[in-house]
């Protein structure tokens, strides 16, 4: 638990020295969000998305994240074809599976990419990857159902459900919602930043899959600690964002303003300030 | 008129009792903007938009909004089934005809759209509108004309085209701008909140539509009224938005946060301070 | 070098007095900032990208923005369209070479772009403007190589290389940067506004051009010193915005709020009071 708060340094480290180029195939609602956020903790985003570009561009790069809120024909091509060059150069491939279990065609895409291209983290909320796990989930639309919702009860099972989609995926898995969970086959961490306001922004859920691209990208060798570092980092950025959102009146738009703020001036001093993190 | 600020106590209630899940199918300007306005007012946005998935998606909401931003062919075949799968099941649609006039082609898709679906509004700005009711309007672009704006002296014959529009279509119209009017084909009711600064801003025509989306998705049975409190609490909040800019020394960018801001905290104790409605 | 600065009263004049509407076809990352700074800097923004329909939309503007981060092959077709009936009508078309050099498919379109469109001005940093120039750049993904950068040794060898490539296209070439450099065949300016910062935003350099369009459509006859007072103005928006950032205590996403407000207040007294540029 200490250890990881400390290797952290590790961590922000590699980011300041290799500034990673990361390749977002991303949506028309949250571009913008994942382009900025990407930018804000210390990488340079790419966002080309035409399939006869995606080869050329992603090899020039140091990650790539896939979210799947855009879905049309030509841009799951090219999420297919960045996908599977990545894993032929070793680049880490990070999925947000958005709406997971939304839709039936949705369902079949996502297979499709998982069946095909080997993801190093799968970040989603707690219905999506338990879509992902069971098949089932009780969500509506692209927000975590309450009936799914992780709580100190249904803690342990949630980490195991994840230590077992990690050994059948290959990837790290990562739940976000009030409680965090990162796992991978053997361990998970519960992370306990964040606030309740992210759930009020569009976005925060495709801005923290580019945060962790960006971790991941400077970090090859420590894919679970970087994700558990990012996703930590960055509910430590909402706790703040929405201190400061209260001290000057603001509302859910302020927020998102000051949650992208705070992540441009993560380092690892204030991390280690705020970090809640236990492992199992 | 003091009938429908107390009215709207239950028109807020109802969004707060059940936080409906809105399907906006928007364009690639505006749509980051809707969905936080969205979540700012109470509800939950989906923004799915692949042919494919639109008719599992909109089944599982409570109202769609079409906001014809963005033409592309694909796009508009998910607007219909949408449309036409909202209109099976009951829920209310709500139209945005961005750039109504300005093209032939934007003019047919919009023909076509009014022509296959029910909308329950149809919300545009004087020219749009104009456009819809005569087959003319004065606007270059997606900004209401200056010839064809609403004043005190045109503003019964602009209540009487409403409701002529609305006779035609079944649907309530409303029509923003500094005097902002919505009629169904019996009543009108005209608003005076706003500020000039909204038209400085992109995306405040588009996300009144979405704000619209969620009053009328809670609020089935009372669409007029929900259309009335919708277009005041916005107007209001841009008016509380200006007063922030003002005192901040900000500009354009930080009114638009404002305006999200609070419409993230309107409620109805804040509307009834501040709605200036009248019927006619 | 005063004479441009004095100059500049006409410019801004001329944007007042005709508010120019400027269609942009832009892209899902950018499309929202750059229809914001059109709005901000006292224009009036169009975005449609339907290859049916900008002939319509393109001839009711007064200029035309082609940005080329979007690039799926309706809105390529889009560009050509609405480029050619710009240039038949003699509107100003200004063009941003997003990722030039950055894949092969990409450049194909930006050459068949340049091929078959006169452009008035191109702007882009200087890793693109080189890759224009030359053939070759040092740049991975969008942003500029550090190898490419303009510095005070170089300055004159990168004013030459724009004259050039000024001579070779017709169009005003801007290349935007810590220092920035616009040219035409004839003469080159030299300017210091702007903060370090804009880098890490995404969309400032699309922004700048969206701000370029507005600049030149309300002056026809003055493009090199419209492009001129459009770079100088946004960089000392910039500096002013970093300024209040500090104040503040906020990071990326305040900075690009306060980019954009003080787009929103310029104007030729407060230019007077920032600019920075020399000729050569």
């Amino acid at each position: 638990m200490e250890n990881i708060v400390d290797f952290a340094g590790v961590i922000f480290e590699n980011i300041e020295k290799t500034k990673p180029v990361v390749h977002n195939i991303s949506n028309i609602v949250t571009a913008n969000d994942c382009a900025n956020i990407t930018l804000a903790c210390g990488g340079s985003p790419t966002m080309a998305q035409h399939p006869e570009e995606v080869d050329d561009i992603t090899s020039a790069c140091d990650g790539f994240v896939i979210n799947l809120g855009n879905m049309e024909d030509s841009v799951v091509e090219a999420m297919l074809r960045a996908g599977k060059r990545n894993n032929a150069i070793g680049h880490p491939v990070i999925l947000d599976p958005v709406g997971a279990g939304a839709a039936e065609k949705r369902n079949n895409v996502l297979f499709k990419l998982i069946d095909e291209i080997k993801f190093s983290v799968i970040r989603g909320n707690i219905s999506e990857i338990k879509f992902l796990a069971t098949g089932m989930s009780g969500a509506k639309g692209v927000d975590a159902s309450e009936a799914d919702k992780v709580t100190e009860k249904n803690i342990d099972y949630v980490a195991d459900m994840a230590k077992n989609l990690s050994k059948k995926t290959g990837a790290v898995i990562a739940i976000s919602g009030e409680i965090d969970i990162i796992a991978d086959e053997n361990r998970a961490y519960i992370i306990k930043n964040g606030c309740a306001m992210m759930s009020r922004v569009t976005g925060t859920g495709c801005m923290l899959s580019s945060v962790i691209g960006v971790f991941c990208a400077a970090n090859k060798e420590h894919i679970l600690e970087a994700c558990v570092a990012a996703v930590s980092s960055y509910g430590y950025a909402g706790e703040l964002a929405y201190k400061k959102t209260i001290e000057n009146d603001g509302g859910t738009s302020s927020f998102r303003m000051y949650l992208i703020d705070y992540m441009s001036k993560m380092n690892w001093e204030i991390f280690k300030g705020g970090a809640l993190i236990e492992s199992r």
